[in-house]
């Protein structure tokens, strides 16, 4: 049992504030998970826990040492000058970044997302990747970093799940199409999404999201193998992208 | 042309301040509209216009002016210390809250939404009910504030063309149901979405989603015709409300 941190400029609180950024991040290889329910998801997907602050000595604590945690047991005040909630839970760890994924052509089913910028928005589309049977997802290097803390909340666990490639998305899904994946793009000139040419049930798919405010890139635009356009009913002019990612992810898996 | 107001703690200020929380808006009998595209998009949705703030003199100004609003120059600083947003853009305008819509059984498609709390998730389900079609949504007495201005944010003008109506949910499905409306759940223990009853195609539809945490309430659930759930296929164990809705009622709508 070791003693309760209690000053918030304890070098502990700097280290963990230095992992806000993407910098910081990639500088340190760690990101920190806040709260027992993401922590556990973490553990679950066998993440690298390095060391963590806790109110109290618990269960988790327990499991956090056995995998080599350095665990230390802080106030209140010391968790809410770490986390990155304004009241956090009782609890937050550092793990290991996972090494970047190498996502292969012969994966059936990929998401390429181009430059996804708003954390809430990518988080979103990697929790539905992941309910919808995605095997993973390319990122251009605009979209936002996969272990911000509001993309992991909005991911509720699946930025742990679903693999995930930075890579400059031109040639990689140049790459993938000489393999033989077809490249769907989200586009406003696109053929309505429920006329398109269907796709063969052993098709490898690679569904590409543009930005929020610009769409796909024309580099992108000029791999698509079909375009498509979600129908718009009524007057609005266009649905939240990752609602759109949601409905296109859904309807490209859908039985017939 | 009028003096520019400067001191933040005029009391126009004051007054639009208060619409910053559902009483006031309900006590004024009006909200507030942020920026030149929404106030143009309440504009083209017959929404009258009381009065604004604004930076400068502009086309904007005028049209408001000939509706009747009452137009009043400010500096940045009484801008942003009237705004909801941060670095809002240059001009506001207070208008008449819409009267309550009634929405009636002859309508092909409906949403009911029972507790959606979080504002963003109201105005994306919004923006998507009417890219989809819908006709209206009914609100349980527990969800956002369709005025609140983040709701509006996520509704990028949807809010001005869905009619909604806030009413309490069993009376008014019952009342629905009672009239040939089909009351589709979606829910944790209900049948694959793909394998589903087919409805028929002049079969008028209700769609009732849940809140974030607890889903559909008892009451609600009893008067369901068919409960839906989205296949998850991953390890996600639910979608987000409004990425859940979006699939549901794209899926209700697809063409055959």
């Amino acid at each position: 049992m070791n003693e309760k941190l209690t000053a918030s400029s304890n070098p502990l609180i700097k280290r963990i504030k230095t992992l806000s950024g993407a910098r910081g991040r990639r500088d340190a290889g760690a990101f920190l998970v806040e709260g027992e329910v993401m922590i556990r998801e973490a553990l679950s997907c066998a993440l690298t826990p390095r060391w963590a602050l806790s109110e109290e000595e618990c269960a988790l604590t327990d499991d956090l040492r056995a995998l080599g945690a350095d665990v230390r047991l802080c106030t209140r005040g010391v968790l809410e000058a770490a986390c990155d909630t304004k009241t956090p839970q009782g609890v937050c760890a550092v793990f290991s970044l996972p090494a970047a994924a190498a996502l292969s052509g012969d994966a059936p089913l990929l998401l390429a997302l181009d430059g996804v910028q708003d954390p809430g928005n990518l988080g979103t589309i990697l929790r539905t990747a992941d309910a919808a049977g995605f095997c993973g997802a390319l990122l251009s290097p605009l979209c936002a970093d996969v272990y911000a803390p509001k993309v992991q909340r909005a991911a509720m666990g699946s930025t742990f799940r679903v693999p995930t490639q930075r890579c400059a998305l031109p040639e990689a899904l140049a790459s993938l199409k000489t393999r033989g994946c077809r490249i769907i793009v989200s586009a406003l000139d696109g053929l309505n999404l429920y006329a398109r040419p269907v796709c063969a049930p052993n098709d490898r798919l690679v569904l590409v999201i543009g930005s929020e405010a610009h769409g796909v890139s024309g580099e992108v635009m000029r791999l698509a193998d079909v375009k498509v356009k979600i129908p718009m009913r009524g007057r609005a002019e266009s649905l939240n992208a990752a609602v759109a990612a949601g409905i296109l992810m859904y309807e490209l898996t859908r039985p017939r």
